[in-house]
């Protein structure tokens, strides 16, 4: 219950495609993430996934399209649809994420960069 | 699955304490609101409830203590915990919130400013 500064959490972290939790409620949990050039084509069986961009740019690929997201858009994946978000080279992009305690960021596919209990901060 | 920008969202309506859905996932809902001087005490009984800052100060009040939340800051209030939002005298304050579906932004007060059915925007 005590407040958080959104940029104050993202200023703890510098590791990249590694979401850290900075809340929970009911049942759902509030992450940040900063992402650099591309992650994995992926989706999520059970759970819809809200991204919303809070500094540079996050191209969201779809397998019919792309959509080109910046600072202040959001976008929520439905469950079971299939994307692969990338970054413009040498760039750097922070997400806020909001999605069920139990989603994994690589969803149905297991990599190596999955990352198991993300940590809060 | 189209992104959402949320300013473009916020330039949409006008009414204070009127809270408009703009997004749904997972049983939660996102919600913008404009806020003026100050609500009703209240609490939500099954329902956390999040405050994201986007323009101007919204002094969230307890029973025992005030949290001053500025642009960028965000606060989850706990289910049953009672909550009176104000905002300072001539000033206006864009929230996004997230909560369930099912939230009343009144919460177990019915009053003359519960929006039963919000709309989306």
């Amino acid at each position: 219950m005590k407040k958080i500064n959104v940029l104050e959490k993202f200023s703890l972290f510098n590791e990249k495609w590694t979401p850290k939790i900075i809340g929970e409620l009911n049942g759902q949990q509030v992450k940040l993430a900063k992402l650099v050039n591309e992650f994995v084509w992926h989706s999520h069986e059970n759970e819809d996934e809200l991204f919303l961009i809070f500094k540079g740019t996050l191209n969201m690929e779809y397998r019919d399209r792309t959509e080109v997201l910046n600072e202040g858009d959001m976008v929520i994946v439905p469950k079971g649809v299939e994307h692969f978000p990338t970054v413009p080279e040498g760039e750097e992009c922070w997400v806020m994420l909001f999605e069920p305690a139990s989603t994994k960021h690589t969803g149905e596919v297991m990599h190596e960069r999955t990352v198991e209990n993300p940590e809060w901060i």
